[in-house]
């Protein structure tokens, strides 16, 4: 169970971990290197905000391991600035939450930068990720994301066993090295033009073990829909074959079963290793839309919320023109998260680690 | 908060709904008058399981209002036929629950007609949802869906304001009757050739006020997809411009505000209501990817759990074809079922209701 | 996790227990039995109505064992007479919740009987105590309830190990044959007064692993007291030395710790077998406060809420003197439950139970 | 809700608030105040830790005023002496948590200065307790604590509308002036004795509106008394005439009903303010019993856990021989947050706050 707090131009993001099991190895420099991969890159299409994010750990950690206890983790706000964000206070930017925002918590919102409803909340659920991964580690589970399709070009699949290493090799975690460039070149040609563009990223969770998920209100892929809703920008989650299964028949779309070894293997995952709302041991596989980023140069028409007169706003300043390179890891951490929850909640994994 | 009980072929399915305020008029028959549209239709593509369906109350309900205490609602399972299914114990169906649910529960798993993993199920979900939209209606909401594909063929897109209506002229509750013809030919000929096949059903909730849902873990959308995931079959759920969206510049997508008299207004509504997690006044527009029913009569390969070899099955047996017909009231009862929590969470219906 | 439904007058009372395991052995008798114990006795001092309780198990039952899906239990009522409560609709009882439910619902409450206030309703309690109960029997542990002060008279403590067999030699529950006579005559004695008295039970638990409970808004003595205070006419919970202990000095409250034959142990219990909300694994100790039921015969001052003038009230009809004898099988379900639920969580108790 | 973190000797102590409704006014300086009442007095009897426990707030609050985003506020742990802790690792303190812990948590559990379990956790409590007064201010609720007993010593009853005035005069927050004095100098011939002793408090709410509580499972005592045991020490809890109560008569427990001024009132509050587990508008009144603090001088028997062999322990070092004069404010900030959060759920305070 992860608590998220914390806005973009306060003073800390953050979370509280609460429910790890006690005997997690865990270093801080473990989750820096997760919360490092969030960071923009040095290429072009990125932000120019650039944090240390040194993330800092409050409680529940002793001798280098988890105690059992809730587990604190944040990181200060250091580099925000807060004057440009003045002038936009009563035109709020079309595709962002100013404006529900100011009409949900009565202009009480910290609108600074977006206040909460900033990608910047997302070190917290990075930081979380870490703890997560290293514990569904323990159990032989892993997790990661790669980018599968960026402004309509679609990365080539490469076999799922070099998917992760592969998608290492470029800012994009595209396995597709050759679409990865034009991703690229797609993403400056946008960000040239001061728009922005969209793209899908994709979870992969290998090692599962059957039987994650608690139906019917618990069901993991509802689990990890809504943990991917959390994510600011996304607009639609699927799960295996997800939305192309519609086009299928049943004869092709059923993962027929076979006995190889002794074991029970399927040579298709078109449920993306989740059946009736419960993991079947196979590769969990979902893909997540994310829209394009809405503070863009291009002029737009919005409202003065003081004159109620309409008005044109250009957004300068340091955005990305696509969040999903940089939205890999917190895809990674929220798939994490929710595999963690998952196990301890069916007892795959112990409340206290077995240490060697 | 609804809890649902029930399996196929145990002696009820039902819900119990805890927190619905005190004083809505409710009379048996309106939860009727749901539950009679989840039924198979008489047209040909439809599992022959028929059963009267008659609702019982057994609490929270006084003269013909709700009194603030839970509701409890339950159907019996009359036309159960658990032989057919003994047969096929140690032989799971691909696609279907029956394998994971085995490796779960350890064999205790009630097996027959998929037991917890039957559409069956889903009767108590549409009662509930029969409370819900009558809760929901209090304060001028409404949630309706319509199948927006099926096999791969598209419904042509209507004025909003005449959808509802146009989809209730047909079986498939789909508002474009020229295309509901060829998606009725698509099932029929499907299920001449023993096979299935699925489809796209679009959730759509008008009058919704501005602030549902509590960022960031519990999410209007968040929310909205993970009661979807409960649906069996569910593959995939977008909201607004969806996975579209990931192609979309943001000049494109962005909705761009105005102001008509008097009111702050979107020309568009690429965010499908939703931005931040939170309503914005718009339309609730949602789509729910279903993957064609497992059960077919077209040979496949399965494992005999007993003898541990490969072994060929071909389904016999009263099952649908689609099911997507029978899901437009799934989908628009738990749409009315969060869009009723969001607005009970939100303080924006009252615990106890005025009336007249 | 049990979910609680019905009212006194309604047509069922019962509830929905989600998350109990897989393969647990439960027949329709074992859940009859204990409801049995909630029945009246044949002495004078209690309550004339009288029904056969029959439970009814919807869901979650196959071959005689729990299947892993929610289980849900009913009672119907079937020996309620409304019409004596109509005439008092309009007269709150003094002591009962007749009044704070008028205004909490609006007036649109079931009032008949006491409605949701009902001990009635306490029969759904029994029923998903006797699931505990068994449930938590497979890992060793037990719990049990007796009647330790009536009207004032406190029984003699004897032995823990003779405890549970001796309470169940009278009416009362009580573990001391010579103090439950005299509570008898007291119990009588009150009855033929028309007034009524309160009492107080000791609940016990035995074989609990040390563990349960998650600090620190999830404590053992936290979750079980507010189990308590959810039974009718509780208004005290302690846990072991409890009160007392505030009169005790550290150098004798503190259970000193010895080893015997290689395991640490206390010879006191003055912790309850809780400290730091945790089981420390001896047994664990309650004891609840039941305050006098508030239907008493003797005139009362009440407001008659239709002229808002002061009126006399003299309650006639079938209420017990004194709650705590029926109550025992109560407290005792309530303790299972928890216990249960804490097991669960702690993962002392697998999601699937080994079967011989 | 609250989230908590944070034990004894690491980086730091505090919480997380979720759900706090918008445009709150709040200043740092009012919940440094309620952390100053938690701090040793500088009388003979308490421990001598000193800390200036200046409190941190990381998200939240912008131009002191709540947002409606999660509150996170915490506590730099500065005056840990460690040392003296690590000789006592492996000789568990009778009476306290260390045990169970290191049962529990497999020995990962941070042991230094009771660690999770020490009342220094509390200090996160109070800080979140100055926001809930804060909140529950706002409907016109207002929560108080005073020291009822310490040591036998009971204080005389004052009148209801002197008693927080009255408690306020002594280091005690004893509304009786001549009772504190004898508890003041009990507590010290205790601490002579490096002995200790215990307590109890009472917990006053006025104001409180009637239909707080959400039966069956939410009532409000039982919110109540599950927050009151998460406290340190506490080992019963009872609401109104709580265990006096079981030896008094119907006839003179039930709060008779009255008109006065056109309102319903009674002249006793037997009930303590919670009728059916619901305010009924009277003063919510519970009494929280603390035992005796473990760590006393006096030598006491404990088991060696490496050699398995008891010994003698005697306790020297910093700690009171009394907690209840500083669990006042603790039990005070545990029932506004509980009344705050009730207040939430039954719709009684809005989400967004009207600010003049």
């Amino acid at each position: 169970m992860v608590t998220s707090f914390g806005e973009s131009h306060g003073p800390k993001v953050g979370v509280v971990i609460d429910g790890c099991p006690a005997g997690l190895e865990l270093r801080v420099d473990e989750i820096q290197q997760e919360l490092k991969r969030r960071q923009p890159s040095s290429e072009l299409f990125s932000t120019e905000r650039r944090e240390s994010d040194l993330v800092e750990i409050s409680s529940g950690l002793f001798n280098d391991r988890t105690t059992g206890a809730p587990i604190s983790l944040s990181v200060s706000n250091l580099d925000a600035q807060s004057e440009p964000y003045e002038e936009r206070r009563h035109t709020p930017r079309p595709g962002q939450a100013d404006l529900v925002a100011r009409l949900k918590y009565g202009g009480h919102e910290d609108y600074r930068g977006g206040g909460r409803f900033s990608a910047r909340i997302t070190v917290g659920f990075v930081a979380a990720g870490a703890v997560a991964k290293k514990l569904i580690s323990t159990i032989g589970m892993t997790a990661y994301a790669h980018t599968v399709e960026i402004a309509g070009i679609r990365a080539r699949k490469i076999p799922r066993d070099e998917e992760e290493k592969a998608s290492r090799g470029n800012v994009l975690s595209c396995a597709d090295a050759d679409a990865a460039q034009k991703m690229i070149h797609a993403i400056a040609e946008t960000k040239r033009q001061e728009d922005s563009v969209g793209g899908i990223i994709e979870s992969v969770a290998t090692g599962v073990p059957v039987g994650l998920g608690e139906p019917v209100f618990d069901n993991l892929d509802g689990d990890l829909s809504k943990a991917f809703f959390a994510i600011p920008s996304v607009k639609g989650v699927e799960v295996g074959a997800g939305f192309e299964s519609t086009r299928m028949k049943g004869s092709d779309y059923n993962d027929q079963l076979r006995v190889r070894k002794g074991i029970i293997e399927s040579p298709t995952n078109n449920s993306g290793g989740i059946i009736g709302g419960i993991s079947n041991g196979q590769p969990v596989v979902c893909r997540i839309a994310f829209r394009p980023p809405s503070s863009i140069g291009i002029p737009q028409t919005t409202v003065n919320l003081e004159t109620m007169k309409e008005q044109t706003l250009s957004i300068k300043g340091r955005f990305d023109a696509c969040v999903v390179p940089r939205a890999v890891p917190i895809v990674e951490a929220m798939t994490a998260i929710v595999l963690a929850d998952c196990s301890l909640r069916a007892g795959l994994i112990p409340p206290v680690l077995k240490t060697a």
